[in-house]
């Protein structure tokens, strides 16, 4: 049961965003731009930072959401499955193991991100925005898995809830879908 | 030295927001909404939730520069010394204690935020706004604490710095301040 009053038919961070919508807009926003705007890593790629980060926090509702987002931009749920639990043999680039690395050290503590993964990730040629999207990225995904389990919010044990979430988080992206017309987004 | 390339002139977060401004805008404006936008919680007791989860996550430019500002909204340094190093007897209302309490178990884990905790922030009057926006001023401040570290942005020693910081947090607030005029905010 949630820790304060949130609509019951909105799990998750789905409830959290609905329940303070002024504070919500800017979580919308800052996600919207950094997993669906323009980037040298991809779409998955940056789902994959997202699902990494979350597992390492441990919350449920956030690794099934953008876990279930990755396999469907990348069509297949393997490599998710591998960075999750064998990051070192996931078929990812090694440019991509190096940022994971990076996220899931800044997941634990931004001091934990040492000069040598630095160096690593940029001898595999990752550009400097590409590592402080990574740490961003992961630092925001701190921020949504402390949110959901703080709140202790709803976690749906059906996986058809995360297949749909992901479909729509792939589809319609992260800013809140207006009521009417139908799936436009603001 | 930063681990990419920042302005020499700004430390801390200051050289990270201005390193991408798109992403640096929806993170200020949900600082501003959560500290300094109308709430039942004090700009000084914010700022202490601020402080106590940078201590928490040994952000040191953090954790000097909101506890600067906390500082001169309450015209002394007692309060903040006490709530960072011993919270049980800090100069703060119980209900204070209670959520700042929270405030650290979001800082450790989200999952770390027991009924119990929340029954007795409620027992002393705390709303569940004021539970929400003290669980998203936390998980703001842990991203704000990751992005600072894991990018390894400097960190200056010599204590007016932070003086100075607290004045502009304090009488300008979060938004970027444009170049000009001076001291205008967007």
């Amino acid at each position: 049961m949630p820790h304060i009053s949130l609509e019951e038919h909105l799990p998750g961070i789905t409830g959290l965003l609905e329940y303070r919508l002024d504070t919500a807009y800017p979580i919308r926003d800052l996600t919207q731009i950094l997993l669906r705007g323009p980037s040298t890593l991809s779409q998955a790629e940056r789902e994959l930072i997202a699902t990494v980060v979350s597992a390492g926090n441990q919350c449920q509702f956030c690794t099934a959401a953008h876990t279930a987002a990755a396999d469907i931009l990348l069509g297949e749920s393997h490599t998710s499955d591998m960075v999750k639990n064998d990051l070192s043999e996931a078929p990812v680039s090694e440019k991509m193991k190096a940022l994971l690395e990076i996220a899931k050290c800044v997941q634990v503590s931004g001091k934990k991100v040492s000069p040598e993964l630095i160096q690593r990730a940029k001898s595999l040629e990752a550009s400097d925005l590409e590592i402080h999207d990574t740490v961003l990225i992961a630092a925001l995904f701190c921020l949504y898995n402390k949110y959901v389990d703080g709140l202790a919010s709803v976690t749906p044990t059906d996986p058809a809830f995360y297949q749909t979430l992901g479909n729509k988080i792939v589809n319609l992206g992260y800013l809140r879908s207006q009521p009417k017309p139908d799936k436009q987004t603001i």
